[in-house]
């Protein structure tokens, strides 16, 4: 569809001009669907999440979650149950009230989160200590009516995501779960999105409504934002006291689970992988979610044409059955350099070139896409090269992507904003007062995003913002 | 989650009480959603949808689709750009008309079928001949406000489908591409669902609002009503001028496409695989299709344990590199016996069970889930056998599905009546007058459901209801 394949935007120059001209030329998303906020997906996008769906799907069963599959609407009772949770999503709520010219007698949600659809079902599930943990997942997509400016991918109305939800015996189960959470996400997207991100605890005013603790995996985007792209919720037991979760004990006594729930943000997945790996000729894939890990492009001029056909054909067959996702570009109105062009633009990882001089020689040409550096590999040894070339790619995105996820100490409002301007963290010390965070916010255009997961961090000084005594080293950044 | 395992009424002796206790028993659907009409889908249902739509998926794309993600909401203008298409589905559809505590400014659909949110792209999409034929599809979700008694994935208020767009230069175009969809419904439907059905024709009255011409994917089911399974609408040029989609012709010209649409009913076709299929044990998955195809069950005293479980280890793990979906049920609080029970009721086309005598004798002993036959293998042949008895398996469940679908010709209205009596369809001569269509439903309940697709049949008398001229055969059936 799209006609002209070269960026005219450099990435460093306007991110953000550049971010809507690559997805729009490398087939990601088109955002001229009329209702804002709710973009279209299309092939490239669709392709590439359905790799990363594969191996959230297989990473979740293979910990013991289940699939379910729950309605996108909840009727207004369910979600009005828990008070705090209402409170806090009551505004972004999509309401169907009508159903052809009738009235409906209960409003029906578009589902911002599934809690509230599931939890009464959990309610009636649950009988026995014998089904604890219970792990179920699903994947679909939610809705929030964002009155921010909506950015595809990134701050959509309709997003895709998964979400698993989990009920445990105690606390000190639902605080493993966490970790779990992040060590699936660590597999999944920091080794094979190579997105690198820290998990945050949110702070007691930035919570999701209704849970106890929020963790959220943040990540940092080239404008030096932090983009948030996942969340692992303690929801302690307060959906299970007013959803009514209980299980009867060992002991014969009934008894309230402790529940969680983990939400990776497909979509911002996504779109973190656009913006924080793409260049100036287009996307750039990693190859382990890559739908095309690699493309195969004949050389050849009228004569030649058979004999080259057949070698692509061959090599298209035998790296096929070794399990790369491979396609072979064979379409004979275009030129091998507006092939180059196009699949440098959309992101595959490495290019083939076979030509009847490598085939004379008994070689082929790769071209990785993160370097576009081309090289020539002997046939025999070329599944061995594309497998290093493809962990190599792999390592370098993740390397560039760190670069991006800088953590700087600060001691005062003054050096918060010197690094708000570079992008990135700014750490504290903190005295854990919300008028503190207020007053950074204020003044720097950032917020306190919370402290660090898992990791007691030493204090070495008062709070930078009011000089009270410190309890915490929190992190700062600008947020979508 | 369900605790015991034994279903309590005969399929011969109440259908549909049966079919709502096997869906429930087997962790198909749970149907206690508080909205009537919403069905929660359990693991048994996710997991085989995944393999169905993974054979769509694969059809779909190598017969040239691409794949789209459209939101799951349409703007209520885009809905009633197309006059006959929005008097067709106007009743049905639910309306989102408030945001948070905001009066929406437009009103939004839930999708009931997505031409109106995705055509107004493919007119800014498509320019040139070059891009056709064009050829998208998606997989989702849709949503309909039936009146009529709903049913767990027979007559849902919300289903999933996938639907295939396509743009021709031509109506014979668009003609083979509805032959093409018969095939892809045949290669999955048929021959790894084992499902048979017919393609009908529908009547002018019966059409999909907006086509030319309506095919449906008809079985039938055990209580013999007609279940449609899915549609092909050949959509002429209606749509195309609705929504202004043309593209400039190698002559320089403008002109508007012939567009066909391609929806296959997920829900109804796993309906229909857990209706008739399914026997007084539980469900029957055909096997390929099947989530887990093969589970074994390890049985042992406590003197033999460590040695049955090696071996069932081993079996596990050179049974899943050769590519079968297979499962080892290790669980300790359960005996053999339960094991058995619950994975007959949810449909394992075959078990394999391997204890200390089989060892000894270098055999297993496998179950074949539709006969509930016990055969001894020895191990060096257990592939091949495995294998032999899959294809059986799919064999004898088409076998047995095809005696539902039985055609009978009639010639009155009292032969059809006894023929509805017995199930299946009807077929009589017809003078393609929907008065006499009025009449017959009016005396036997069941509907003229259209002409055979691709295949002229030989009218050998006058119409069976009014005697006038007949112009062709149709076909009759109980609907749901």
């Amino acid at each position: 569809m799209s006609e002209e394949l070269g960026l005219t935007i450099k990435k460093k120059e306007d991110f953000w001009k550049w971010y809507l001209e690559v997805i729009k030329k490398a087939e990601v998303v088109d955002i001229r669907f009329k209702t804002k906020g709710f973009d279209v997906y299309m092939p490239t996008a669709v392709r590439t999440i359905r790799e990363i769906d594969n191996l959230f799907i297989a990473e979740l069963e293979s910990s013991g979650h289940k699939p379910l599959m729950f309605p996108n609407i909840i009727p207004e009772s369910n979600l009005i149950t828990e008070e705090k949770h209402i409170k806090g999503f009551g505004t972004e709520v999509f309401w169907i009230t009508h159903a052809g010219k009738n009235k409906l007698d209960e409003r029906l949600a578009l589902r911002p989160t599934s809690e509230t659809a599931m939890y009464p079902l959990y309610s009636i599930w649950l009988r026995s200590h014998l089904q604890l943990p219970m792990k179920f997942y699903q994947q679909g997509r939610v809705y929030r009516y964002e009155t921010k400016m909506t950015r595809p991918l990134i701050r959509p109305r309709e997003f895709r995501w998964f979400e698993a939800h989990n009920a445990f015996k105690s606390k000190q189960e639902a605080l493993e779960q966490v970790k779990e959470d992040m060590e699936i996400f660590r597999k999944i997207v920091e080794k094979a999105c190579c997105i690198p991100f820290i998990l945050i605890k949110k702070p007691e005013w930035d919570k999701f409504p209704g849970a106890d603790d929020t963790y959220a995996f943040q990540t940092i985007t080239p404008d030096g934002k932090t983009l948030q792209i996942g969340t692992t919720h303690d929801l302690g037991q307060r959906f299970a006291k007013a959803f009514n979760i209980k299980y009867t004990d060992k002991d014969g006594k009934k008894k309230y689970v402790y529940q969680t729930c983990f939400g990776p943000g497909i979509s911002r997945i996504l779109g973190a992988i656009i913006a924080i790996h793409g260049d100036d000729k287009g996307l750039i894939l990693p190859p382990a979610i890559a739908p095309v890990q690699i493309v195969i492009v004949p050389i050849y001029t009228a004569q030649v044409n058979a004999v080259v056909m057949k070698k692509a054909g061959e090599l298209l067959g035998s790296l096929a059955e070794k399990g790369f996702r491979v396609d072979l570009d064979d379409r004979l109105q275009y030129t091998p350099g507006y092939k180059f062009h196009e699949w440098e633009l959309k992101g595959v990882p490495i290019r083939i070139e076979i030509g009847p001089r490598d085939i004379e020689k008994g070689e082929v040409t790769i071209v990785r896409r993160d370097f576009l550096e081309r090289i020539t590999v002997p046939e025999d040894k070329l599944q061995e090269q594309l497998l290093e070339i493809m962990d190599s790619i792999g390592f370098q995105l993740l390397k560039r992507a760190r670069e991006y996820l800088t953590i700087e100490d600060a001691k005062n409002i003054d050096e918060i904003k010197e690094i708000m301007k570079k992008g990135g963290f700014a750490r504290i010390d903190f005295c854990g007062n919300e008028k503190c965070a207020e007053k950074i916010e204020k003044q720097t255009g950032a917020e306190v995003c919370g402290t660090l997961f898992g990791k007691q961090e030493k204090i070495k000084a008062r709070c930078a913002i009011c000089n009270k005594k410190a309890v915490e080293k929190v992190y700062i950044a600008i947020t979508y």
